[in-house]
């Protein structure tokens, strides 16, 4: 049982790293049903809006951020949590002190399971 | 589009409320491919280990304590992240200042879509 199951988010090492888009980069935990993505925003730095058939949840562990979603946007503080479902447009601008972000995709991102760069969304 | 998508995992007003052990309770959040349980322990409050086919990963995001996992004991500390796959026994005991732990389930644990209490693993 070499397969290593114990992590610390904010351990830079860990995770396969993919640069999002400038200014932010993840790193992927893949797991049977879910991925697990870390996301690490510069301050200011935004992702373009997307979608995917995947459902998605995040919580914003670090900074502040507006995510955009369904058209809207909505001001994120430390500890907020939110829902995605699948095929929703959305995206994300971190505020000035930047953003760390967990985010959970089921099912799983296969494409996230090898290093690349963009969302491939 | 009433239905509610952002929350806080602080606000203990939201989600499904379900005791699951002496000390420890959760608050669920139901998604269409995951579940998601934000778990508080009281200092030294403990899980029986079980075990539930659905994949789960946790993230410890407040206070320190042990993970039971495979019949092994793992420090644990806050940005600690890990992954357990379906079937594997698994276990929580909180630091003496308490936890609060973040997991996600997927399949979805349909059981936890009411109030209840225990794992009903």
């Amino acid at each position: 049982m070499s397969e290593q199951r114990f992590f610390n988010l904010r351990d830079e090492t860990q995770g396969i790293f993919r640069k999002l888009a400038e200014g932010m980069t993840t790193r992927i935990f893949p797991g049977d049903n879910v991925t697990i993505s870390v996301v690490r925003l510069a301050p200011n730095a935004a992702g373009a809006v997307h979608s995917h058939p995947q459902e998605q949840w995040g919580v914003l562990l670090e900074g502040s951020g507006v995510r955009i979603q369904d058209g809207t946007e909505h001001a994120v503080r430390a500890g907020d949590l939110w829902r995605t479902p699948g095929g929703v447009a959305h995206g994300f601008r971190a505020g000035p002190e930047g953003a760390l972000v967990l985010d959970v995709f089921s099912p799983p991102r296969e494409e996230y399971r090898r290093a690349g760069s963009g969302f491939e969304a």
